[in-house]
C-alpha cells in the first residue's frame, strides 16, 4: 500500500537491532485520520470473507483493530497479557515469545468472547517472527472458530513469520512488507506487491 | 446517556469488592458500533473545545479513545505503562496506583507527542479514584498543554474521584454515573443528569 510506504519512509525511525520505530503514527501517538485509510484498505481486501469479529492482542494492537472494525461494522476482541485480577478464570490460554522484551508472557481471551461460530479476522500492526499471530490462531483454534485472515499493517519480511504464515495457506495481507532495512544508510526496501 | 445506562444493566455484572464487569462490550469484548455512539456523544459535548490531541492510557482506554478520534478527527496519544526496550528515554512520566493490581505502575508518553501547543481531551473507559485521570493531567501539565476536558464511559461515582475532579473545575462529562451498586441484588443506580 503506497499510502502506508510513504508514511514508513517519511515518518519512520530505523533503529539498530533491526528496530523500527514508527510510534509517530502507528503504536504510541495513533494518527487516526490516517490508520482509518488502513482500516478501509483490511475492508476491502478481506471484503469476499464472512468476518463477525476481529481478534488482536494488547497494547499496540488495540486502536488499528478498534478503527478498522468501524469499517466492518464488528467488534473486537483483545487478548489481554496477563490474567489480572478482575479477569475472568475461564479463558483460552497460550504463551507468545516478546522478542522486545526478550520473555514470554501468558495471553488469554475470556470463553464468553469467542466461540465455535465465530468467523474472525486477526489485526495487529506488527508481524516479525509471526509468534504474536500464531498465538491469536491459537486461540481462535481453541475456540473452534474460523480463522478468515489475517492484516498487518507493517511486516518485517526478512525475518520470516509472514512467508512462513504464507506457506502455511494463511489469508494473511501486510499493507506494507519490508525485506531490507539499514540503520546506517537509513534506508528501507519494500517488497513489490504482485 | 440513556444508551449507556441501558447496556450496563443489561451487560454489565455487578461483582463483589465493588467491580463492575463491563468486558462483554467496553474493555475486553469492544462492541465497535455500540461504542462509536459513544464517540459521537464526546464529540457532541466537547463540539465548542479546540482540541487536537485525544490522551489516554493503555490499554482498555486505546478502543474507546481511538474510536471517539474518528469523530474528532484527530491523532491519539496512550501512555504507556512501562519504559519497553523500544521506548524514548525522553519522556514525561508520573505514577499511577492501580487498585485493580494494587501497585503503583509507571507511565511514561514521549515528549516527542506531547507539547505546550496541544488541547488535550482525555478519555478513558472508567473512572473510579481519579488515580488515572490525575496522572494523565499531570503529563499534560508537564508538556505545557492545555486540558479541554475529560471524557469518561463509566463513572463510579461513589468512589469521589469524579466529583472530586469537578470541584477543581475540571471540565469532565461522564456518559454514565453510577451512584449505588450492589451484588448481591444485583441493583445499580445512575446519578440523574442536570
Amino acid at each position: 500500500m503506497e499510502l502506508l510506504e510513504e508514511k514508513i519512509l517519511k515518518d519512520g525511525v530505523i533503529k539498530s537491532g533491526n528496530v523500527l520505530k514508527v510510534d509517530s503514527f502507528l503504536n504510541h501517538q495513533i494518527d487516526v485520520p490516517f490508520i482509518a485509510e488502513l482500516g478501509k484498505e483490511f475492508k476491502r481486501q478481506f471484503a469476499d470473507r464472512p468476518i463477525n469479529k476481529i481478534l488482536t492482542i494488547e497494547a499496540s494492537g488495540i486502536g488499528i483493530a478498534s478503527i478498522a472494525a468501524m469499517f466492518f461494522e464488528v467488534p473486537v476482541v483483545f487478548a489481554k497479557k496477563s490474567s489480572g485480577s478482575n479477569m475472568d478464570k475461564d479463558v483460552y490460554f497460550t504463551q507468545i515469545y516478546s522478542s522486545t522484551h526478550s520473555k514470554n508472557n501468558d495471553v488469554v481471551v475470556s470463553k464468553k468472547y469467542l466461540n465455535k461460530n465465530d468467523h474472525v479476522l486477526i489485526i495487529d500492526d506488527f508481524l516479525a517472527n509471526g509468534c504474536a499471530l500464531e498465538g491469536l490462531m491459537d486461540i481462535v483454534r481453541q475456540a473452534g472458530g474460523i480463522v478468515e485472515g489475517i492484516g498487518v499493517a507493517i511486516e518485517k519480511g526478512f525475518q520470516g513469520g509472514g512467508d512462513k504464515l504464507r506457506q502455511m495457506g494463511v489469508n494473511l495481507h501486510s499493507l506494507a512488507i519490508i525485506d531490507k532495512m539499514d540503520a546506517v544508510s537509513g534506508t528501507i526496501q519494500f517488497r513489490k506487491e504482485n
